[in-house]
């Protein structure tokens, strides 16, 4: 029995042209491993709007129900050249209910629950997703669940990384995210150190009200004397940052170096001998990245991505890590959302306007059923 | 029985008065494992210029006999802000003849011996160095033995580096450098795959007279393309640059992602999986490094420097390969030079706007005796 649903549709073509529209598409039964899962919500993450929209022009777009065409500047279009002609599905990740299961134990063991998934059609009002990366929500709505993979586990993926480097403490530049705030309760619980940078100062009250103990702000005058401050008390030297553009991490390096001059002894033309490690793991600027001198070469600038980090450590500390998403969906691991957007309004101009800014803890989430 | 000799010295102060000037040292005798060097010649690296003469205003400098004093630029002078008041010697390496010893073995086993050594005061008639960092040169003379350590370490560190991660190709940014020569010499030995970027004909026609099989020249209008061939013909994904500021780091992650990116089957949004590495290791251009988006997330950018590197791989390793650097002095490890300076003539205004621009193979050799 063919289950048929809307589902969201991204092109480029090679003169630049994007056309991203609903169609409609008919599922098989699912067979083997497969479940046929119901989306009844899914996020809208910055690593799924370099697809959605990416560097185009979106002010002179054409909108119309269910779709919008709009032209991807010359630099840009050349930039994303592999995927010219491609047409591509949507949507990291989301909740659903399971409507249809292969046959296999795994499958029909989540049949009719309510999953979280990452199938990577999220913007879809069906996805076929694999059993063994469903996590069941139990009681928990779909929304609840919606977020449960992307943020999460990339915020535990930064204590893994930490841990495993043999650090104690972490810097991150953009604290007061849904991710951020993931992340401030996680070294809580765990006992790591965290430095936070933020913009603002509600954005501080709001970390130090989760009971974040380091937060710098760099809308203040002394931001870096509040961010040498927080690397003295915690020893960060280790820290992760999803903007990438402009001088965040450059920084960040140099407060860290700041901090091991201070405990020097004896001068080196070389800067410190203190390894200071930063990972960029999103691109929210799209400018370079700009590293001035500074801060010796004791330093390590690496990307940072979501899915090669999980191949890295493997199914065991990888079904650890969705355990205790499960259970601690709705404490540690809370998304918010500003606003609830059918796969139509998602696409109307008022809505990418709003969404394709994304500006700290205003995060959209689609609802395919309304 | 003390010894009294000239010394080069360069302080800089809080006010950004740079001066470099020479003065009488006397040493005492050697103890220990110390040895007396007479320091018979010395080399001007570009790891020694920024002690020397750094950001400052050289046109306008005062120059005197055995003497400059120039102006710091503010930023330049707020950045070394941890060497302010300090007097500090210069001059990484050299050779000369051992002339006293101190009661050890090894210290007695060198007296009278031409050695090579990396004292940190090389430019002065007299040094005191430990017998266990001095490189016995046996027939050859001073000259070939000045650069026996920067330059050959740092290539072999290369090499070995890229070796203990895996790797069985290297790229170099600036390949006709004295080091580029040398690294060209050993990957062709080692049979380690080298990518070889220059800026003139006249450089690739001279690696090319080397043995070098992969030349790109940045001043080719097909640059790129020379670049991504000699990437895709060895896999070189892991690569070192000198240059630090500027697009150099840049244009490298980019040609192997696009090399990278031509072998997959299937497209991704945050591009290729493959493994980009790239290494900083000097501070030609003191610009800030661009790192621009379109080669994914899968890369890493260090800084590299000799000594905590050759802290990392331990005395054996060290060992073996100073004995190869020993053992092919004139031939795999030769360096060449422009001029020959005495320590009066480095402080003169000719050779400092000379030395300070470090063009490519344009190296000096300062002799302290003439």
């Amino acid at each position: 029995m063919a289950t048929t649903g809307k589902h969201l549709f991204t092109t480029l073509e090679a003169d630049g042209t994007l056309t991203v529209s609903l169609e409609d598409v008919t599922f098989d039964d699912p067979t083997g491993s497969q479940v046929l899962v119901r989306m009844e919500a899914a996020p809208i993450n910055p690593s799924d709007l370099a697809i959605l929209v990416g560097g185009a022009d979106m002010d002179n777009a054409e909108y119309s129900p269910g779709k919008f065409v709009a032209k991807m500047p010359k630099q840009a279009n050349a930039a994303s050249i592999t995927r010219h002609g491609l047409k591509l599905p949507a949507g990291n990740e989301g909740a659903g209910t399971v409507i249809a299961a292969g046959d296999s134990d795994a499958a029909q063991a989540l049949m009719g629950q309510r999953v979280s998934c990452v199938p990577g059609n999220a913007y879809s009002q069906y996805c076929m997703a694999d059993a063994g990366t469903c996590l069941p929500l139990g009681d928990h709505a779909s929304e609840e669940g919606a977020s449960a993979f992307v943020n999460p586990m990339t915020a535990l993926g930064f204590v893994e990384n930490a841990r495993a480097d043999g650090q104690d403490a972490i810097l991150h530049t953009v604290g007061a995210s849904n991710l951020g705030q993931m992340l401030t309760r996680i070294c809580r619980e765990d006992g790591i150190g965290l430095v936070n940078i933020v913009r603002k100062s509600d954005q501080a009250d709001l970390l130090k009200d989760l009971g974040a103990a380091h937060v710098a702000n760099s809308s203040d005058e002394d931001f870096m004397d509040q961010l040498t401050a927080a690397i003295r008390d915690t020893g960060a030297s280790y820290g992760f940052d999803p903007v990438g553009g402009g001088k965040l991490v450059d920084t960040a390096f140099k407060a860290m170096e700041h901090v091991a001059i201070e405990r020097m002894t004896e001068y080196s033309r070389y800067g410190s001998n203190q390894q200071k490690r930063m990972f960029i793991y999103g691109r929210l600027d799209t400018g370079a990245t700009i590293l001035t001198p500074g801060y010796g070469f004791g330093w390590t600038l690496s990307g940072w991505l979501l899915f090669p980090f999980l191949q890295s450590v493997g199914q065991d500390a990888m079904d650890r890590m969705r355990r205790r998403v499960r259970d601690n969906l709705t404490t540690t691991f809370a998304s918010h959302y500003k606003e609830r957007v059918t796969l139509e309004e998602m696409l109307t101009k008022d809505a990418v306007m709003d969404y394709r800014t994304m500006r700290t803890g205003e995060k959209y989430l689609v609802t395919p059923w309304g």
